[in-house]
């Protein structure tokens, strides 16, 4: 298959940014170090890639992703990175003992549900800054004591400093310096040997944890490459131009086709954007470019994990050619 | 089933709500009069809800949606309201006879992918002050005639307004009445009897098209309904509070399961949105509002199409009760 022959919208997937992006993460944060966040990408395909580079512990967003990548054989260390009440899902995973199952909780009622579904490993989650989950840092050792009481495994903590990731470079270093030594003080009331916590944006700031989450770092989007710039766009939506007026183009791809809370994505080459429908972007044609009805045109999205959430597969691409076809099968819930 | 043990998130039709925007629409516009545009909800079932009330013609903005609708026994008159040059899928439709097949076409290059799909029927798109799809005015007799030439029959002309939804009242009946007119001349050069425009923001506006393309008014949204007051919010994104902190608490909802162009969904009775993540809403508790983790939410989104695409189902609920469960089976390309 080549990507001219691909139905549009698609999304795709450059297999040598991807690799260097990779391979650059995997320098800094080799093995399991890193424990990949599948919510960037929903996929179990691309998950096995990361695997085969040595990162075999994942995070997930929810109990949809931690069944799927169990059942997809890649259960050794999964962590749902979030709080959920629903989770007597994971129960028959755990009770078959086919993956290693750790959730986060933040409150009694998050341990209560993890101990009625019998999920055998906790971490407590920590406000670090970012007013989202986690508890306050000063209770941390309480719920420690409250998941042991129910006889739960407390494996450490976690902390997301999301607050800090879009922060310029030379004051991100004190705050997440700020912010993880909050986790810290935290970790050495809770026990345990896991610090998890950091992004893309603090993957090379945050030197404090024991392992990074991270998962835009493989496919990047418009929004976060200023922020990480060692990592470059892979992600890509094959669009067609369907229309043509004077001074601007249509392209067959829209708002679900396009996650859009951080803006318009970036149209290449051929103009900017000026807004996006349903299942249209329209761009302004940009000065002495020829564009025609039919022609394949490249946009970056601006966020990728809900860009790639509203399709079905990723294509794999070397130039022209489809390498591989991944399948997008951890969305929904 | 009962709503408060469906899982979150998930969507909640009020069956009340709904019926009564149905209502109110087939009033005005009454069976063929109105061409429900199938974009707004993605759900065959939904469709055939419209169909049972009269409406058994449609509009579709994808190729896999006149598919879909096609399987499912709703193709009476199925059109393509928007370009495409993959329309080689509708042939096997077009010769199995199961449903009436048009498509919208606006330049050569789009009625040459029509009759090489052997579609036999065409409306000329006609860009009425919206820059997007759609032929200059005067091009439109031009376009109707290389259609015929090619063995197709042309049905008439469409427009779509969409630039002027939002206008207010008073000057809104003044633009449409313009931009309806620059339709109606392109209409003239044409031929056929149809004459397809409008929207759920024109409904009691346009009074020059011979049937309304709305959608939108089945489900709204917070975003349009300020602009057609008629209709009423039918539509919600069911929620758990799995988080709280002292000023704020987190709902299980988010990026991927609200469409964002229209900014930030609306919590009902809790507090206000702070800010939306991948899988979580924040918000900030209300003074006096008693909110704990485990309780159920409901959220209004602000964009009633990208929201329906990023969901399987929509759940017909009447108080607790869950009437009917609708998939969204037209979702994708």
């Amino acid at each position: 298959m080549q990507v001219h022959e691909l139905p549009t919208p698609s999304l795709l997937v450059d297999v040598q940014a991807f690799d260097r992006n990779v391979a650059t993460m995997a320098k800094r944060w080799p093995g399991l170090k890193l424990r990949p966040h599948v919510k960037a990408f929903k996929s179990t395909a691309l998950a096995a890639r990361l695997a085969e580079a040595g990162h075999r512990a994942f995070c997930c967003a929810t109990v949809r992703e931690m069944l799927g990548m169990a059942a997809a054989g890649l259960g050794d260390d999964l962590l749902l990175a979030n709080e959920s009440l629903e989770l007597g899902r994971l129960t028959p995973v755990v009770e078959r003992g086919v993956a290693r199952i750790t959730v986060a909780v933040d409150s009694e009622e998050t341990i209560e549900a993890a101990a009625k579904a019998r999920v055998p490993e906790v971490l407590i989650d920590v406000n670090v800054g970012l007013p989202r989950c986690g508890c306050d840092p000063p209770d941390a050792g309480r719920l420690a004591d409250a998941a042991r009481a129910k006889g739960m495994t407390v494996r450490g903590v976690m902390g997301y400093e999301g607050h800090l990731m879009r922060e310029p470079g030379d004051t991100k270093a004190d705050l997440v310096e700020r912010s993880m030594g909050m986790l810290l003080v935290a970790a050495e009331a809770v026990g345990g040997d896991v610090v998890s916590g950091g992004g893309t944006g603090t993957w090379d700031t945050n030197t404090w944890i024991t392992e990074l989450q991270a998962g835009s770092y493989c496919l990047m989007d418009t929004e976060y490459t200023p922020h990480a710039g060692d990592f470059e766009n892979a992600l890509f939506v094959n669009t067609t131009v369907i229309s043509r007026s004077a001074k601007w183009g249509v392209l067959d791809a829209g708002l679900k086709a396009f996650g859009m809370d951080h803006g318009d994505p970036k149209v290449l080459d051929v103009g900017d954007c000026w807004f996006v429908s349903d299942e249209h972007l329209t761009f302004g044609v940009a000065d002495g470019v020829e564009v025609a009805v039919g022609n394949r045109v490249r946009v970056v999205p601006a966020h990728v994990d809900p860009t790639v959430s509203q399709h079905e597969r990723l294509h794999l691409v070397d130039g022209d050619d489809v390498r591989e076809v991944w399948d997008v099968d951890l969305r929904g819930w």
